[in-house]
Order: structure tokens, then C-alpha cells, then sequence
């Protein structure tokens, strides 16, 4: 039975999406469909749940109708998102609300979340009822994440555990359904599907605290800006993790820098990085990357197929989180 | 075979939105869908769904879940037009967006389209592929109906087929995809089916017009304000007829009386009226509205059910159009 290679999926699936129909007309409406899905991004949605549907399957393409609505339904999310975060950027262009206005970028992201029901409809399955109340769960949770992450903006304090919860409900929770999408498609048993879950829900934990980690940590030579998140006083894993561990005085530092006006950005950056290093947060948030990164590799043992076949999900969990199991 | 009336219906329909178990939590997810549901409305599409359903089978509980994913569908687009158009009012409260904010209702909204995918998928029945794809196909064409709409604004120009498309889109596929949906449903044939497509679609069709007729023509002692469409210069089938049949001094008060500040609300209002009077512009309204309600009332002689059957759906079409067969 044949294996797919991650770069492998991923060319399917470009070719697919290269090839995606939209209506002319209105133009407005379908314009900014297409400007959001043409632009890329790394796919890892549609690359899971093809890749969990090869473990059991060699018929990939049937796998290609439900990985366009994971990925259309994920860039859905970031138009609507870029909206509520007043995003003028996205992937190194205009964002579509930047370019077209909010109006449109409203009602694009409807048509688009619906267009993602389009295609898993267009999923040929027996199971497509199972598959239908998955992707409901995952779409309403991931909805559920977000307005979690906005109320964080005013709470005082939030906890590690808070903060858990919402990048699982907003983030992890649409890798996990992909992998369980695929893997239902494919046939597979409960218990596979529920591993599977298990499994991408560890790497989706992992990658965005890698990503939280990244943006203060990352190398300005790979092309991102480092300390976004600290000029914008945002409650990432690092500033909730140094706030429970700081004394009153370094909490004052951590609640205020973001705002000082005889700071630059530079110097804020610098200061905030210096307290984290303090308390050892780093290395905390390196640890529970780590942590959730082997218990996903650890459970893909535990699947009912030939270890061999699990060689491309461990390389895509490699892939995604930056390291080596 | 037990025939309901739209008021058994409506009382079925009404109780189980009642108990509609909604999360608490994120409290503002959930909030603004309890909200805009709790309120009412006339309920016309699930009420359509389920005597659509009645036609041929007597268990209508079992319409339920579709005509609650109709009706919460509906509620959706209600929600993000009102950000979209600003309004400050929705049956007579605050609108989501005035009452919590933009961001708010674009998040609740989405969660509210999610929703009512949720109850789609809970329908039960081996046609659930087919009942899928009507929906989804009616929900991009509302989004393609709205785009128009706003369209529109900006254009000099619209004409009386575009407009009709665009309020065929807008408004009428709602109806003929839940007519559709409740015929699928019990099993109804693909002529039934299409028959009730019709049907529901020219009954749609008379009653935004009737709507917009009513905007300037109807009777304030009901308790609607009369002339809003005509003090926003709103492009309705009104102006648009009379925009056609009038001479280029008369387009010229078309288009600029509303903009006037030397003129009252109520003087715009008479002005433009006394125009549309004497372009003949209501009579001929009037006339459209009767065919099309002519027109969908000989449809249901054609379906493959007893004629008494249909004396709801007659019914129904003349509450809805104001009129007797």
C-alpha cells in the first residue's frame, strides 16, 4: 500500500486547491475566497488529515474534499479573526478587511465557512454523518477559543490552565479533528480515531507554544519580527507563566511596560525578555513543548497499523513543532 | 394521515425553541444566539419546512431539527446584516451588535451559522447527503443575495431583473430550500420536490415585494413606520420601477429628494410618493405581487397529494402575501 511523503500530500493538495472553482460573480463576495486560499500557508490541517487517512488508505484523493474544509474553514477563521483584531496584515500582504473593507470581509468569511461545508458535503462516505458531527464540534469549539481569547484581553489574570483550555479549543482542536476526519474516511477503528485525536491534539498544544515561544524567542534572521506579542501586552503562555511566578513588583513590570511611553519597543522587548529569563520561563515553556511533543509520538505507537506507516506523522509532528523525537 | 395547521405547527416549532439547551460558557458566545432566537419572529421558514414535511408524512417531529437549522440559519443572517447595516434596532430592541459590539456579533454569528449546521446534521435520514447539499447551495446564494444588495448601493443603475434576482436570492431560495428540505425529508419525488422549489420560491418573491410595498404604502396604524425605505433612498422594486418610467427630471427627484435638508422626513416622504403615484408605480407592483402569488398557488395543484392536503400551505401563502386565493 502506498505512502504518501508529507511533501507529497501537500503538492496533491496545492494542485487541488490551484484547481478550485469560484464563481465571477458577485465579485466582491468570491474575490476575497480566493485571495485568502491562493496565498498558501503551510496546509498542515489538510497534510494531517490526508496523512492520517494514508495510514489506512491508499485512495488519497477521496481524502481531498474534506482537507479543502479543514483548510478553507481555517482561513475562514483568519478572515473573520483579522476583522476582530484590526489585522492590516496577513502572510506578508493586505488583509482582506485591509483591502476590501469590513463589510465585505463579513460576509466573504459566511460565504467561505459555508463553501468548507461544501466540500465536506462533497465527502463520498458512509460515514459522512459521523464525519458532519465532528467538524461540528470542531468548528463551534474553535469559535469557542476565540471569544476565549478575547475575554482574556480584559480579565486581570489568567490562569496556565485557562490559558490551556483556550489554545486547545482554538488552536489544537481543528488539527485533532482533521486527523479524526481522515482516519474516519478511512475507515478506521474507534479506538485508531480517538488515538489519532489524541495525537494531534498534543502537536496542535505543542505548536502554539512553540509559536508563543517563537514570537520572543524566535531568530530575526528567519524573516519574523521578535516581540509582537510583548509590545501588545498580550497574555501569551510566557507572560502568564512569568506572571505566576513573579513577585508584586516584577507583576507590575509585567502589567505595564507594554504601555510606557519613555520606552522604545526595543528597550520593552529587552526588559520583558530579562524578567522571563528571571524566572526561568523559557526553559518551563521548553519543557511543556517537549512534554506534549512525545506524548503524541508515544501514542502513535499505540495505533493497530505497521510502525512503518507512522513514519510520515512523525515527521510532520517534527515538522511542525521544530524538533526531533 | 394527521393534517397540522400553521398554528400547531408554529406551537410545535415554538416549544422547541424553548428548550434549546444552549452552553453557558463563553458567556459571550452564547448570549447574542439565545438572544436573537428567543425573540420570535414569524417563524415563516421552519413553519414552511415542517408543512412542506406534513405533506406527506404524518410524524412532524421528525422536521424539527431542520426547521430549527432554517430557523437559526435565518437568525444568523439577521445578525451580521445588522453589523453590516449598522442597525441600532431588530423587533424592536437593541441589535446584537448595539447591544455587545461588532466583534461580538461577528463571533456569535458565525457560532450561530455553526449551530445551525448542527441541527442539519442531527436530522435523521438516509437522504441527509442530498438534504446537505440544498442547504448548502441555499446558504451561499442568501451570502451571493446579500453581496448584490450591498452592490447595489453604489451603483447608478439597477434594473428591475436585477433586482428581482437579487431579492430571489436574498429572500426567496430560504423559502424554496426549506419547502425543498421538508419534502426531501419525507421522501416526497423529485417533482414534488422541485414543484414545492417553485412554489415556495414565487411565495418569496411576493412577499418582499409586498414588504417593500408596504414600507411606503402600508398602514401606520399597524404599528410600522412608513417611508424608511424612501428617506434612505434605498433602491426597493418602488424606486426602481418608477426609476424606469419616469423622464430625467423626474429621476433627478428620484434620486436626490432624500438627500434634501431643506425638506422634512414627512415632506421626502410625499414627494416621493405623489411620484410613484403618478408613474402608476403601486398598481404595478400590486400586479406583480399578484402574479406571483397567482402563479404559486396553481403550483400545488400540480403536487402528487390529495388537494385538500395543501389547504395549509394555501393558507400560508396568503398570510404571508396578505391576500386570498
Amino acid at each position: 500500500m502506498k505512502l504518501y511523503t508529507n511533501n507529497e500530500v501537500l503538492a496533491i493538495f496545492e494542485r487541488t486547491v490551484a484547481q478550485m472553482p469560484t464563481p465571477e460573480e458577485p465579485q466582491l463576495l468570491y474575490a476575497p475566497i480566493k485571495y485568502g486560499l491562493d496565498v498558501g500557508g503551510k496546509r498542515i490541517r489538510p497534510t494531517l488529515l490526508m496523512l492520517a487517512y494514508n495510514l489506512y488508505a491508499e485512495d488519497i484523493e477521496r481524502a481531498l474534499m474534506p482537507a479543502m474544509a479543514v483548510e478553507i474553514f481555517h482561513n475562514f477563521t483568519l478572515l473573520h479573526d483579522d476583522i476582530m483584531d484590526n489585522a492590516a496584515v496577513r502572510r506578508g500582504r493586505p488583509s482582506v478587511p485591509a483591502k476590501w473593507g469590513n463589510n465585505v470581509a463579513i460576509l466573504s468569511g459566511d460565504a467561505m465557512l459555508i463553501l468548507a461545508y461544501n466540500y465536506l458535503q462533497r465527502t463520498s462516505s458512509e460515514r459522512l454523518p459521523q464525519i458532519f458531527e465532528r467538524f461540528n464540534k470542531m468548528a463551534a469549539e474553535v469559535c469557542e477559543g476565540q471569544q476565549f481569547d478575547m475575554d482574556f484581553e480584559t480579565q486581570q489574570k489568567v490562569s496556565v490552565v485557562d490559558y490551556m483550555r483556550m489554545i486547545e479549543l482554538k488552536t489544537a482542536v481543528l488539527l485533532a479533528g482533521s486527523a479524526t476526519i481522515g482516519a474516519l474516511l478511512a475507515g478506521a477503528s474507534d479506538s485508531d480515531c480517538r488515538l489519532l485525536y489524541d495525537f494531534a491534539l498534543e502537536v496542535g498544544l505543542a505548536f502554539q507554544l512553540q509559536d508563543d515561544l517563537l514570537d520572543s524567542y524566535g531568530d530575526e534572521r528567519l524573516g519574523k519580527k521578535i516581540g509582537g506579542d510583548i509590545l501588545e501586552g498580550k497574555k501569551t503562555i510566557l507572560m502568564i507563566e512569568a506572571f505566576s511566578r513573579a513577585n508584586e513588583a516584577q507583576r507590575e513590570v509585567l502589567r505595564t511596560t507594554h504601555l510606557r511611553s519613555d520606552l522604545s519597543d526595543a528597550e520593552k522587548i529587552v526588559k520583558i525578555k530579562a524578567l522571563y529569563d528571571e524566572l526561568g520561563v523559557p526553559e518551563r515553556v521548553e519543557q511543556q513543548i517537549a512534554q506534549k511533543f512525545q506524548k503524541a509520538i508515544g501514542i502513535l505507537d499505540n495505533l493497530s497499523v505497521a510502525s512503518e506507516r507512522t513514519a510520515e506523522l512523525r515527521k510532520y509532528a517534527e515538522n511542525l513543532v521544530g524538533r526531533k523525537s
